[in-house]
């Protein structure tokens, strides 16, 4: 997957006067987030709502700013932003350096941002130092990566690509205005009608690599005092939006335990048997988790003195390996026939809901692995848990590579944190990757 | 305790002959449940409002039947309603033979009018068969047992016995009419102004036991084909109508397993270990049962992809036995503690209510044995885990007995199956108990 990115040995010196040059632009990126916070805080957090008004002000001062930058500014048939470095030869495989610049309502200013921002101080500091690549490099700011805006995932991402199904223009409305996509992209200065017929504006077979650079979503790196993480992947998953166990509803003085069709106790079984699992997998070194995020019992018939005959539940079992996956989907539907025979009751599982594993590029996560080393910036391998766009990419067979970034308070909320050095870190070992794979 | 009830060894010819007086009356049972079921049909099951109509239909049909039948007939200031069999000597302790007659919305027809039939039958046989018992033996038509109606349990006992609150009257009203106990009452034909300033009716002292006959409201006697169960107490609880786990609400996709503050994994285990626990328990020949009948996460809150931050539940915790009763509480306590700790999450359990051991007097349940096996009545030890009258008498010092009939399909619904025939064989021994202990 990696033969189209041509790597060359760093020369040390170079690499690492481009890395240097990196930490120089802390005040020009702290200057971006401020900007970005004050044109999208609505009340307490912040608003980028996709295809909306607070995703517009971050494509229209990403545009603005990097053309003052003098780098070239384009935008597409979705109204994704695409900054570009221009490279020696223009007809080379391009690389593309990506992430969203929408939020979730009431969210952080750095969930997508930060890799847009790190992008745009990646090729500024290129730029200054008076780096010349072969291909051009391509900053991306990509339009509604949150699903919570129009219940689809990396729209903007899939619209570039091509990947987008024709029936999803009119029939997705967005949660708050009710209007589709279709209009809301037209408000945006997009094109519907091109996009449905026309070809992709982005072709795989001319892209390079499609690097990512994220805030991590979980509290590892902050617990572990690591400002990076090079990503080893994007795990799938097998979800069940709306699962039920039926047992029999029973006055709970008069039944013996052996006489109960109990759905709370069969449950619980299940969510214990789940998490068994978890930690043997934990522990024999395999990927895996589970969430079982919704759990109730029928509010219309639950008591205090009745055995509750339904629990509904939801459940989201990932994975950062399709094979794994498909095992963990086998062995939950043994347990749950087990538990059902044990506690005499009924899963209805319901429909399932799939996303494949999205890889990482050896080679890439190798290099940044290698990069990390030479620069001495201390990071460590980790699984994203979440999705990203660069997933959307890697499913088009595009090889792809994520960083992390060091983040307090999880996302989507507005105490998400990152701290800028941090946020410099990466974006040197992304500086790094680009000196050495874009060199002449 | 059983003191007051002299034990003769029965005089078997005699003895034997009233219990088969007994089932000469399987056409004056039927008939009456079915007069029952007539007059208090409300849809699809039986509606005996407690204070209302239903109720109050039940508690004519009892006082006419009785009359016609010669036995006196009493009322208190509570409309409980007193059928008696005059004894030799009224001034010696009676035996009160006692069940209530009101019943669930939806109900069933025999969930406590059987114990009311089954006394009136006793007493026609005995009186059929020219038996004279040395004391009064009063049948007993309790009114308002159902905790649905006014959110108070065994309401019409306690009133006779004189142990109810006197704030209770204004305070409880019914869930459905919204007026209060007092004004129901007065309805109904009973004086609260009487029963809140006066002697109770019922006097600890004049009462040598008080026998209850009741359908069984779990599966076991159906499931063993016994028609008959010799009850060993009735259970006590510690219940916990409202508790919580506070966890911390995350991005599932990026927080690993140790990370976590999973309020569904903590409560899974919560009911997992207490399940354990009562498995333990059984295995050891110890009573327990415990129900976490509400189970639930946050419907506001709760998501496929989020970690769950709050569980609430309910908790009932019943046992036969005081001091295991008083074990559970401090072994559940351990056990959330240890959860708390292991799951990183709070247990806020909220406030509990206690509801004390009924025991049985030791003597009638032996009786109970001896005149089983003497008739020839299949019938077990069974522990009670609900609650009945029984304990309210149990609880104010007076020796109890209580037998339970077989019966399909659970309480509380319109399915409630019981067979006259069943019902017949407790009322023999029932009969053989009177015949024994009343006798000159």
């Amino acid at each position: 997957m990696t033969s189209r990115v041509e790597s060359h040995l760093p020369r040390l010196n170079t690499a690492t006067v481009l890395a240097d040059a990196v930490l120089e632009q802390e005040t020009f990126a702290a200057s971006l987030f401020d900007a970005l916070r004050e044109g999208t805080t609505r009340g307490r957090g912040i608003c980028r709502d996709a295809y909306g008004e607070g995703e517009s002000f971050a494509h229209r001062l990403l545009a603005k700013t990097a053309r003052d930058l003098g780098f070239l500014v384009d935008h597409d048939a979705a109204a994704n932003t695409y900054v570009t470095m221009a490279g020696h030869d223009r007809r080379r495989p391009r690389v593309i350096i990506g992430s969203h610049l929408d939020s979730v309502w009431d969210g952080g200013n750095f969930d997508g941002a930060a890799g847009v921002v790190a992008g745009l101080i990646a090729i500024k500091a290129l730029k200054e130092s008076g780096f010349q690549p072969r291909c051009d490099i391509t900053v991306m700011g990509i339009r509604a990566e949150e699903s919570i805006w129009f219940s689809t995932t990396f729209f903007g991402s899939s619209a570039a690509l091509g990947k987008v199904r024709p029936e999803i223009w009119e029939k997705k409305t967005r949660v708050d205005t009710g209007r589709t996509l279709a209009e809301h992209l037209r408000a945006c200065g997009g094109d519907p009608d091109r996009l449905r017929s026309g070809e992709p504006y982005l072709n795989q077979a001319q892209i390079a690599a499609f690097l990512e650079v994220h805030i991590e979503q979980g509290p590892v790196l902050e617990a572990e005092k690591l400002p990076v993480g090079i990503v080893t992947g994007i795990r799938g998953n097998w979800r069940l939006p709306a699962a039920r166990i039926i047992g029999k509803y029973d006055h709970c003085g008069g039944v013996p335990r052996a006489y109960r069709h109990d759905s709370v106790v069969a449950g619980a079984d299940f969510i214990h048997a789940l998490d068994e699992l978890w930690r043997e997998w934990d522990a024999a070194g395999k990927d895996m988790a589970f969430t079982g995020g919704k759990f109730y019992t029928d509010p219309q018939q639950h008591a205090l003195t009745k055995i509750s005959g339904e629990v509904s539940f939801s459940l989201d079992v990932r994975s950062l390996d399709a094979q794994s996956l498909a095992q963990l989907e086998e062995r939950i539907h043994a347990i749950a026939n087990a538990i059902a025979a044990r506690r005499r009751v009924q899963f209805e599982l319901g429909a399932a809901t799939r996303a494949p594993v999205a890889a990482v590029a050896p080679a890439i996560r190798a290099s940044f692995e290698a990069g990390a080393a030479q620069l001495g910036i201390p990071a460590r391998l980790i699984g994203s848990g979440a999705s990203h766009d660069a997933a959307a990419f890697a499913q088009a067979g595009i090889p792809m590579g994520m960083l992390f970034v060091r983040n307090a308070h999880g996302s989507h909320n507005p105490l998400e944190h990152m701290e800028i050095a941090d946020l410099l870190a990466a974006t040197r070992l992304l500086t790094w990757w680009l000196a050495t794979h874009c060199a002449e």
